[in-house]
């Protein structure tokens, strides 16, 4: 009996509740788990022994490389460094999700501040302005005009980083209270969505921006759409982020490294559990 | 005879000789050819008109996003999104060679300073430290002794993209002059390698620190390993960045936006011929 | 007769039309001038023969240092490190503006992201808020309300530079047509003065940012300020720029190494001319 | 009795064993003492209050802007916004020191990559290269062969502070064990002055990267030296660093907000007291 020999290891950088959350319940299934600190210890690319990796770091690119490395020795980590990385870069999900023929928001990459007045002009005012790369909302900002457009291109252009200047502009889908809907899927199953509704004077439902949670009656529709989604990222624990546009549901971003604890307040269900249920059909394969 | 109806377009954002020989050697082929400068408009992720295209950008970033944007309007670019960025980045280079069993150097990954500490003295001095991201052998340091380790670590931290921080760690991989191999594939056929040697007083071969180049004799075996290379990265027209180890011929990268001024000077072959050649019979089938 | 043995010296970085200008006027003023590339040649503190320095490079920290290894070495630059570096910084300029009892608009100084949003708080909508460093009106921001102020702080927040993280908040001073006052004062003395008037669609003067200029028929009280400016800076070539508040003159901003294109169209005042003339008389001194 | 209606403020970011030992000086010695947490509060350029300002941010910036606000409102912090500065920025109190006939190291400031190389080949290996800011020692590097010429200069390059493209190439003061001399003054008094030695395996003695000190047993002629370099860098509370050169003592250093721990460690001598002792006396003046 194999997976008996089977260690799991979940990586982390800063433990959050749900990385905490994950450890128990694995734990609690058996599996003998073993919290990896990613900033400690170097990671070679050869001769790491076989076991079956969960990697959580915050940083995306610490999960990203962490992935890779374990892909290196042989492994297939949850996510693989191909989820993580393209899931993690928004103009790269979007990419894979409209290649794949899932619906998105209409959307115009500018490589520069020059072509995104360009950009702003072909999608016109209120529209959103986002950078490649964050989490939690961070510069996730809604134009209303070219005084803003002003102030985002300008103050984008003096950011080093090569992915900041690079602007993802969109046509702002207006919204019930301004909600979007997320969606969890484990391994092709979708475990249900939420409805995250943005706190006052906030026009953007992030729980980290104290967005509140609301689980939906049904999820048939976006749990379809969701599934969807998580395939073209060939993502097996992701979330999703969809829009309720005027000619149905847009696909808005995937997790990756998915944090669930606004999602397991709203619905009950025990995502832990759910992910440990998962790897430990994963071990006995 | 559909092709006559495809258009071929060379995306760039500072052209290089090398553009500037693709563009002439598609229209000595008879193929419509223009030119865009992806710093001037803007990408849009819908409605872009089915055309043929070539992603040229020196930037790696707006070579990734230009080849995902096409993607998403359901065009195949030369290369993927994901050969640009995942050759763009050596952690994932290695990690794609490595889980297709191709021959890499001994390589440890740390993701911070006090994890690059351990991964030196696990490799031992001399090393090799690099950042995953970079062009032309930039801050890819041959690393002496502790007081040269501390001078990269430092300084490292102190750069502020997170890429910056991780510390690729090798074994220093001492060849004949110093030289390395540097291979060209398209479409999977192999059209030659060259060795690179260094110039005086520099260790490593890259062209743009004064490499000097010359054309193996027997291309061969290197070329064999460097289709597979090629094949792992998913690559259409690749360079492949070879060392001659102890135990046979490792691949230590790929280049998803090669550069071949070098590599023609060597060898005499028009490599800007060789890809027109093969755009052509793309567009034919 | 000692000053034919001093040669005059213009330390730039990229020479501009102004440079240009003042190095035409030094030599018709039958002076010896060197242009000196300061990023071309070390600038060792001691050991540099005595010369007349002016520096004039565009980055105010090639400016400041350039000045101090002149100062190191015993000479006096125009400007010196302390006007160049006072003057460059926004919080420094108004901190010896006030403290020489000059006026300036009513103003709070945050250190990072909380405590912006209480100084917005206090100083009320609409207002204005700017980091220390900058030119040419760069990421000054007119802040209208909470959504603007939001995206302000957060992209400020996402800047590595310690400075950018730093907000200057002001009052908003609404002036005719938007316009502001400059005036250019040279060994103490006021050349006049000129109104900045913005461009269509633009609310701030910068003659960069499309401002067009206009003298002033009579600068006698904006110069009484500007003189007394130059001296709280300890300046020698300086612009001052002036807002019209309600209750009189304040002092915004002063240029430790002023451009003066603009000044010279609206005034008809070689300014260059203007410039070697007073180098003359210190050099005769 | 005036001075019992001022009030003491102690102005941190992060509180070090330094901040607390001063407060709890102060008000052993009867004095009403408030910190003030700079972070926290936005810090008007008009309307504080008067009272007796000590400015003890860690952060340069901080403690400089901090200095400043409190300067445009008409007090006298210690230390003023100019020492800190000039102080913080070493191309600036090399140069404050130079001015005013202190002897420094043999020094050349090299404002980007290409003049460091000359500043390099002038000045001959070994060489010390540092950056003008920076505290702890950080990036401090001895320079012993070209291969760490070019790692430094690489490295650097890739910094996107403009202070950080900029070198200060430094003979290397090779002294007995390695050591320096840190001197203490208050108000133009020497407290006395240490040795600081390194650390095995490290070359720079700072205390925070392991140095060892021990108090000299005749702080004479350092002290002498001392007193003049917080002189000319107008310093209230200062420590300076001084260098053992050939043909005698050199400055090296001004820290404007000293830390005090290793030097109390090895003298025995109450800072945080010697300092309240000197508010005491100021706010009685």
């Amino acid at each position: 009996m194999r997976w008996f020999h089977l260690v799991v290891k979940v990586y982390y950088d800063l433990p959050r509740v749900e990385e905490k959350l994950i450890i128990k319940s694995l734990e609690s299934h058996g599996l003998e788990t073993v919290p990896v600190n990613v900033t400690k210890e170097p990671l070679p690319l050869q001769g790491i022994e076989e076991h079956v990796p969960i990697v959580r770091a915050v940083s995306m690119f610490r999960s990203t490389y962490t992935s890779a490395v374990l892909e290196a020795n042989g492994m297939k980590p949850i996510n693989s460094a191909y989820t993580i990385m393209f899931s993690g870069d928004k103009v790269l999900t979007y990419s894979a999700l409209a290649s794949h023929g899932i619906p998105i928001p209409k959307t115009v990459i500018a490589l520069n501040g020059d072509s995104t007045e360009k950009a702003y002009a072909s999608v016109g005012f209120p529209l959103v302005d986002k950078p490649p790369i964050g989490s939690w909302g961070r510069l996730v900002s809604l134009v209303r005009d070219w005084h803003e457009a002003k102030i985002v291109i300008e103050h984008r252009s003096m950011m080093n980083s090569p992915q900041m200047k690079v602007h993802i502009v969109q046509e702002y889908v207006k919204m019930p209270e301004n909600r979007d809907i997320r969606c969890f899927v484990i391994g092709g199953n979708c475990l249900g969505c939420i409805y995250r509704v943005p706190s006052e004077g906030e026009w953007r439902s992030n729980v980290a921006l104290g967005g509140k949670v609301r689980a939906l009656k049904d999820s048939t529709e976006p749990c379809e759409l969701a599934v969807k989604a998580a395939e073209a990222l060939k993502g097996e624990v992701v979330s999703i982020d969809i829009f309720e546009g005027k000619e149905g549901y847009l696909v808005n971003e995937v997790n990756g490294v998915p944090e669930f604890k606004g999602f397991m307040k709203a619905t009950g269900i025990n995502v832990g559990d759910e992910i440990a249920k998962y790897v430990y059909e994963r071990v006995k394969r």
